[in-house]
């Protein structure tokens, strides 16, 4: 039969984040039950696939992440704020965290970061930054000042060497920079 | 200054997720708060790119996830037990999961599912099955009797065409092989 949600229960609510209790009936119609984190008062993120044309060098970020103690390499992300879709939110995070004013591509469909765990959803953006255009030749990050973020640049080519190096000097990566780059270099595998 | 967290608490303990705060010492030296979720007893999971050889399909999974009352499109993966090392994790799951028995090409340094809401951290296991050996001419699904999984085949040309038709009958589809799909096809962008 179809599994389905029953009921749920908050179990305890903090200010960013509610974990909860899911009943569900699974497939042989038996009552399960199930640990889900929601993130409160959102409805998703916009994580910013974008290039620079026309050298073609990929934008990644690196901050401090408290959850890991340490740095990770991650695409420039935001959470989408009320009144705003999809695009919106990747134009502006794109110019607070990097500086670069792009030009949305493509958003994908809404996905799912970690779908055993939580039910937080994200749309990747593609986006391109014409680094020729005045506006993009001294970027100027207008981060919140709790945010401290160092702009990377790296070519498609070099994205999995990159990443290697990076772990090699003690950052973390992000899965959604690594799953893109071993699709990247998959014709190797 | 260096960030690094000062301490933790935790907040709630559920059977499977912990919510903490984190305290916090920002590149400011400001004293900051972070709330996070941790899997209990976790030191990971095992995520698996594996493809069919000779025919080069790639392996991907269809469940129900309660968080998202849906049913969702992932890579196999599952979380690494005690006394299990990632290669391990990677074969047994595959077994489970899938009914193939395959063999490890890769496995990936430590990468993280969602670094602003959770620690959860994971390795890619790249790996490569033998169709045309006799114990995955009739491949049998090992799963728990609470889980359900479908098994998918697709060629690597045809994924995006692929997970934009699952999405297109209302499955979900998981970050990590989006994030795949994206680099495979990166060079039309």
């Amino acid at each position: 039969m179809q599994p389905s949600v029953i009921y749920k229960n908050i179990k305890y609510s903090g200010k960013w984040l509610e974990q909860e209790e899911i009943v569900y009936r699974d497939h042989n119609g038996k009552m399960m039950s199930w640990e889900n984190v929601k993130r409160k008062n959102s409805t998703g993120a916009a994580v910013i696939i974008a290039k620079l044309k026309p050298s073609n060098r990929l934008i990644l970020i690196r901050q401090y992440r408290p959850p890991l103690d340490n740095f990770i390499v991650e695409f420039p992300a935001g959470l989408i704020d009320d009144n705003e879709n999809v695009k919106m939110t990747a134009v502006r995070e794109l110019m607070e965290e990097t500086g670069y004013t792009g030009v949305v591509i493509s958003v994908s469909y809404p996905i799912f970061s970690s779908p055993g765990l939580t039910d937080e959803s994200l749309y990747f953006v593609k986006m391109e930054i014409d680094e020729l255009s005045p506006e993009n030749i001294s970027p100027k990050q207008s981060s919140e000042p709790t945010e401290n973020i160092e702009v990377l640049h790296t070519s498609e080519n070099e994205l999995n060497e990159f990443l290697k190096e990076r772990f090699g000097v003690g950052d973390s990566i992000d899965s959604k920079v690594a799953a893109f780059a071993i699709g990247l270099s998959d014709n190797q595998f």
